[in-house]
């Protein structure tokens, strides 16, 4: 069936409340629109966004919240004005779901900048004015310009996490334009962190692992760094002082950021994916200057660039290490996520929740 | 006379210790070497730097010091290897008189990010290991490489600022590649901001001046800002938010640089020259992430870069704007630039210092 359909009722998890671990509950979906393409929601990864805004940590969750924007689907219905999609396909949705698409970013190909943007989850949509709802769910309704194709190369499961996890870190390292013989540091190795190795090892870099514990030495190298520096050696750390064309820092919360800055070589670039909150303690100006530094912010990618990004791992045999989970110990797996337990992302399979016993 | 001769004392201005006004002072300069350009001293800008090493701000001074970094003066003899430069020549000097010249820096016209780098003054000769003494003196006697040709088009007065003031806004503006249409924002109207606006808008942008003063608004627009936002304003700051492609930030005390930021585009770059100490209150992450924002650091130019730049001038009419400075008031000039109390540079006359009795 190509046609859209009236909708029934959507099983889906949602957090009904500040802290509350996601639980089952259904909600009625817009009626599909002309450009819309109707989902079956197969596999949805677990960024520790959907923490965030189900404990409200960013102040600006509304409740309830449906999680998740790192999703693989398989097309049930397109909207008659939809060419590049059919019953069928395999796709996926990352963390935006529509933008104004009349901006120089949204001209650009670069949604995921336009002041209008909608997200996935917890945004509002343009034409109800109703709350959007993520992938953990077991359907979902997207207009076709936020879907991708999934090449059949990649496996679907390990593929959700590209659209959050993936995007986030190839979209930076290809717009600075990493090349073979470059010299890329990556800081952190978590769902963010892995992703980037693999990236920048396959665009022909090579790369310098920071971590904090000693014990990830190994897991380094296997996941493709040549080198590993363990942050808190300070000895490790003065060697590997100003030599690195790029680092990418994927950690999520506050830290300093002057002690891998100095890492950088004359003209290098920080790559800032992680962090959201403010740069303390203060960045050091002088090193900066007295050699053409810069610190770069950048947020997940365009949707042509996404599927850049799908393309690209296909072609190059990338995908994320993944934890299958079932959707009902969404909470142990909130838990494990917190003590950095996983290795390197949840990925939740949406069987699960049709077989709990809901509807 | 074309060749080198034996050095005679040279006369200057220098501080003996810290915090001392620059007095008369005599000092035997080095033998010339082969690549040697012996120049008289005409003119040379008065930089704040001069009155940061006079007092020891960064607690790096060796006395004594005789400062100056924007020299204009005429070739009196060179070496036998240099074939650049004759006797009579026009010439200018700056902030850098040798680097190591085999780094990937040096290999790139890039002297100013040598690691081994010898600033003008207060540096350390890489042969005798002697001090270097500045442009508040007679004559210099400098490598070819880091001599520049004035064009015959610019006044020489006017020209020496250009050898640090000129150069430290010219060239982050031209790495970044500013462009007609472009829209550039510019933080402060000293010597170094004012030069800013001209060359920004010499390669087509239009310009926003960023003052904390409202008396500034016509003088700025009169420097070629089409807008001047008070800084203080804050309607005015919400109006120019998200509208600027790059920020010039000239000012060279410590500032929130945030409230500037959030004048960037989306993709836009803030191009820090000023200010040395720690980016406090810290840098936003967030503004930068949402929208691949990113603050980069600049110092100077290098040598190419540097005669590229005289030569922009001239094709231009670009100069500094100056007041003419007998180098006896040095002590006066230093008090008003602390004031901010000049438009927009010093400029010694070294005839002053030739009559002011000493020999």
């Amino acid at each position: 069936m190509s046609t859209q359909t009236a909708n029934t009722t959507v099983r889906a998890y949602a957090a009904k409340e500040q802290g509350q671990t996601p639980e089952p509950w259904q909600y009625q979906p817009r009626q599909p629109r002309p450009d819309d393409v109707s989902i079956e929601v197969l596999y949805c990864g677990v960024c520790h966004t959907d923490i965030h805004f189900v404990e409200n940590d960013w102040g600006m969750t509304n409740y309830p919240v449906v999680p998740g924007h790192e999703i693989i689907g398989r097309v049930t219905a397109v909207g008659e004005q939809v060419t590049q999609f059919k019953a069928g396909d395999m796709v996926g949705v990352g963390c935006l779901v529509d933008s104004c698409r009349t901006c120089s970013s949204c001209d650009n190909g670069l949604e995921q900048y336009c002041s209008q943007g909608v997200w996935t989850y917890n945004g509002v949509d343009r034409h109800d004015g109703k709350l959007t709802y993520g992938g953990y769910s077991e359907s979902m309704i997207v207009s076709d310009r936020f879907v991708v194709h999934l090449p059949d190369q990649l496996d679907p499961a390990a593929a959700a996490p590209l659209l959050c996890a993936g995007i986030t870190t190839y979209s930076p390292l290809r717009y600075v334009g990493v090349k073979p013989g470059d010299k890329v540091g990556v800081v952190g190795m978590g769902g963010l962190g892995h992703m980037g190795i693999k990236f920048a090892k396959a665009m022909g870099a090579e790369i310098t692992l920071f971590t904090r514990s000693a014990g990830k030495i190994e897991e380094g190298k296997r996941n493709g760094a040549t080198h590993v520096v363990v942050s808190s050696d300070a000895d490790q750390m003065q060697r590997a002082a100003g030599t690195l064309n790029y680092i990418l820092d994927t950690v999520p919360v506050e830290h300093d950021l002057n002690p891998y800055l100095s890492c950088l070589a004359v003209e290098g670039k920080y790559l800032l994916v992680g962090q959201l909150t403010p740069l303390n303690p203060p960045i050091e100006a002088l090193p900066m200057i007295l050699g053409r530094r810069a610190i770069m912010g950048s947020a997940i990618g365009g949707m042509p660039e996404t599927q850049e990004m799908l393309n690209f791992c296909a072609e190059h045999g990338i995908s994320c290490d993944i934890e299958m989970l079932d959707i009902r110990n969404i909470g142990e797996a909130y838990e494990r996520m917190k003590r950095s337990d996983v290795r390197y992302r949840f990925v939740i399979d949406l069987a699960t929740l049709k077989g709990d016993g809901q509807a």
